[in-house]
């Protein structure tokens, strides 16, 4: 069985190394240079390790995953030389809500659509760590160009100003170049 | 931070004798004749160790869980002497359906429903064990009297005759007493 489990390892080797890290919210993450992406755990943490899995669609619906494959070019792209990594945690507020109740803060924040208006560009994986018993509940990676970094920034910008970010406690925003 | 996940160690010691073990479809599981319940994870596994957390709402709308808030008694009631563990794993074609596919199914075979019908005789405790790259998706426990054996016996044939189980790739019935 392959695993849906990746391994994100903070410390001073990796492939992606940081140009910059900021604490959005909540606790902060220790300071590291390089972050390796390993699809298997195994590596040894060098300041710290996040775990999370990729998993099924929660929210998405049928006609918005068919718009968003029609869109998607996937990661490992020659052009992204830049990633972001975005650990976040919502709130016990959010995850005691029911499932229409968190549906319908999700639709009304356009968390998908926004998200679309960037594809191809704004490639993403989402990965889930709650059921992990991580510190995160997600981690979000992103691949981009050079040239896309101020679109990267003005969609954070429009998520973080949405309803459904009222409900996050924790985000750090590590920017990342491949080494 | 408070674990989300509980392992169930099947072998031969532990707070649970199983009674009777069947495999409904799928690989089975090694005999075993006891199951110990471990809210945190530590004891070396006997025969197998299954693993799954305890999550937040997938399908369930506002108004269900107040309806079923309303009539669930918990776990570990005196009377509930007889136990069930139902270990399932569902096909790659349910997991490739968007959220509204999903729920449309569940819905559909009123999974919500006919379990709330045997509230509070059957009490149940869902485990979500797939983002964890357990062997079954799920780890469903069940608590009941006695007395109240025929009623699961027949909530288990309606679930397992509804469009929902279609899905259902791996399934296994074990039943225990409380040692």
């Amino acid at each position: 069985m392959t695993s849906r489990i990746v391994q994100f390892v903070g410390g001073t080797s990796g492939e992606w190394a940081v140009t910059h890290s900021a604490t959005i919210c909540g606790d902060p993450l220790a300071a590291v240079t390089a972050i390796a992406v390993n699809e298997t755990p195994a590596a040894a943490p060098q300041s710290w390790s996040l775990r999370g899995a990729i998993s099924n669609l929660r929210y998405t619906n049928a006609s918005e995953r068919s718009a968003l494959q029609a869109r998607q070019a996937g990661l490992g792209r020659a052009q992204a030389q830049c990633a972001a990594l975005i650990p976040i945690t919502k709130s016990a507020a959010w995850w005691a809500l029911a499932q229409d109740e968190r549906l319908a803060i999700y639709s009304r924040s356009q968390h998908t659509q926004v998200g679309m208006e960037y594809l191809p560009a704004i490639e993403r994986r989402l990965h889930h760590s709650r059921d992990l018993d991580e510190p995160f509940d997600f981690l979000t990676w992103f691949e981009f160009a050079e040239a896309d970094s101020a679109a990267f920034d003005h969609l954070l910008v429009r998520l973080r100003a949405s309803e459904e970010w009222q409900y996050v406690t924790r985000e750090v925003d590590i920017r990342l170049r491949r080494c």
